[in-house]
């Protein structure tokens, strides 16, 4: 059994730090790199893919809305064509930074609002795919499964990764539970571990009514713009590597 | 005899238009496609490769200052690895854009006052001739005949193309006469015809001192953002070519 | 009767011009300064300032979303609270301009998306209210006839300004054709003057399905950034002037 | 004896934070607040506003360059005209929203590169201080003792406050040593308490060449961006008081 691990990274923006790269960084097998619009500014974007590279990280773009002053968490209703343009300059700039570095990408996540909102919505999601596939075909498009964005990249011919949260709640279809409902960020370290192990051994979920259901899991994302966000990072690590896990980037499948 | 004609394109910005670039796409052989800094976003740069594409005149990066407000006329004091990087950004962008057009880059010309700050200081120019040899060495990187900028390009081993503007008086020292002195910008269509054919033919121009000196000639710069723009701009084109000249862009050499 | 004629102006932003503000301003007794989130920049809005008070127009904010790059015409899932910051922060710095021009502000009026939402949305409404009566609660507020925004408006005890569109569609709920429907824009100058007298001297306007009926009309917007806008403000002023309607500001009244 | 502690605050951005705004307030009487161009929204200029108001801390505007990437740290070469619109504009935004929670302003301080370049240039220095004069003219203007800054305050009839650095080491000239020469910032708590407590009983300091020299000081500089600012701020008003210093904002002079 093998997983992927994958962080948020890069979110600093000039003189603003942000996240705990330095400790996260050895922990994850790929780093998901802010481009700019939501976080992140070249200087960083080198810093932090410097940093995967001196640990054997996977690269991918972490595009977002164009909205630094709300840190591309606040819904934008763009048109398509505005999205898979936004999308497209950023992994380029990013992966020019990379190139530079001896670095070449390997995945896109959406980031924040635009990633939710390109899990529901086909237009939005087709049009991050087309962005990706027009850069390069064989990068993995990372998204929730079963939403519109993993399958506008399976439709897309794009290779995909299925990405879970060890530290939400799920409801029993299969869906997020939002963050303003009570219990949907799991805090305590053991149960956010037993859950990740779960998920990637069993590949099902126990959902907030109590029922177990499936879940895909070819990437597991570890926050990192908490407090505790490294111990957690560590003990789910450990925990998936003392049941047997291999933590391994995507490429390496 | 055969001449590069690039001009400035893509400068529009979200809801706000600038230039002539339908007017003048069809009279030029290398488009400087602004970046998004100081100029430029997504959309308009797809719709500027889309109009070079369909003109068969070659894309080229224009990198600027991150100073929209300014538009990137105002200095600013960056350190050179802040330079690298932003230049990189830049590039990476439009070059992904560009791909998804079936585009490939030709050159980069660094716009306002990033290109008259790195004509004359050498850190600046290493700084932007690295971003361009770590991207693809086999960019063109313009700059002003005898400048740090030219030199910086030849040091990295880059293919460099010397540019020079006939619309615009040099001194005898071979510089440009800054826009805040009399007489710097030329309006005559006849005299900047003239002295356009002279420079490509016999490689030498009038100083304002009344002198002739030989100027290098490998691009020639027309400006897109006057009212009489255009019409200069194809007056320039026929002058040239009566007088035999190819007009061409660099890759075709 | 009288009634108030108002337009957006001051919509260029640094290098890049918008609108027809010279022509339009001779026109207008009220001018909507962009306030630099979605338009405009302090020079600009000095400039605004100044031509408004060289024609005794009234000044008013014209506050927008924080999206430069589109125009403040897309839609933005803030709250309340950032809803209210970031227009009483657009107020303060035009004020502190017109101030410096001898000029004190008349009214606020909601720029694009934001002013659409606000019309349908109460939270969004009280929170540009609040703002308003915060900053001088003898500021008139703009807002449809019948929309939540003006309700906020009333309800927070704020003058208020009722804004009808001689050149739109209505449908027979009085709410505003969309700009994706055919029709809802009206182009032909003779039907948009006649619209425009019957709206001021009987408040009553044609709906899209033939019916009449009443609306009101404090303030009557006129587009400026049309290729014939300037032709139709003034058709529609001299249109008003005709019928007898002395064109005021709202403070004069 | 009495003097006025002030400090920058107010500098995070969205959902960066920046600073110890929270333990600062409590040991200063005069707070610089960020107004969006530097650093800051409008958000955190409400919170920052609040929290002085709670601790009796008196409020001034801090504007800076049009450069967030930056941090206003980076010299851009503006006109008088763009400068003093940008001042006026930052002033107006901090002035609403201290309104809205019933605070008026106290001072002006310009911040980082925009500070140090007018405490040189006259032209710019003039520039700020007819922004301040329109806006308010009881307004105090913050600058460098016999800079140019403090100079056009002068000139302008303004009030104007000499600011020193306790924990910056001074030229014999009465000038700053420059960040980038050693020993240029002190970092040792009880010689940095020292030359604050010298600065105002006797306005003298020692120069970096061991000669004692004059320096006026209405107001020391509490650094709030270092990792020990809270405790080095602290040790300093403590060191004061035990001197029998009144430290107390300019209004309450």
């Amino acid at each position: 059994m093998r997983i992927d691990l994958n962080a948020d990274l890069g979110e600093s923006f000039g003189a603003w730090s942000m996240g705990q790269d330095a400790q996260l960084m050895p922990l994850i097998s790929s780093a998901n790199v802010a481009c700019g619009f939501h976080a992140g500014d070249p200087g960083t974007m080198r810093k932090t893919v410097r940093l995967a590279r001196a640990h054997g990280v996977a690269v991918g773009a972490h595009p977002g809305f164009p909205d630094l002053g709300g840190f591309g968490r606040r819904e934008m209703k763009l048109t398509p064509q505005e999205i898979e343009d936004l999308v497209l300059y950023q992994i380029g700039a990013l992966a020019a930074i990379a190139r530079s570095e001896g670095v070449r990408l390997q995945h896109v996540k959406a980031h924040g609002a635009l990633y939710n909102m390109a899990c529901r919505d086909e237009a939005m999601a087709e049009a991050i795919a087309k962005a990706v596939l027009a850069f390069d075909p064989t990068l993995v498009l990372f998204g929730l499964p079963g939403s519109a964005l993993l399958q506008a990249g399976l439709d897309a011919g794009l290779p995909v990764a299925a990405e879970t949260f060890a530290d939400r709640a799920y409801h029993a279809d299969g869906s997020l539970a939002p963050r303003s409902e009570p219990g949907s960020v799991i805090h305590e370290v053991d149960m956010v571990v037993a859950r990740a192990v779960r998920m990637v051994c069993e590949e099902t979920v126990v959902a907030s009514d109590g029922t177990s259901m499936r879940v895909e899991a070819d990437t597991l994302c570890l926050h990192g713009d908490t407090p505790g966000a490294a111990v957690l990072a560590a003990a789910v690590r450990r925990g998936l590597e003392d049941a047997g896990v291999m933590v391994a980037s995507l490429t390496r499948r």
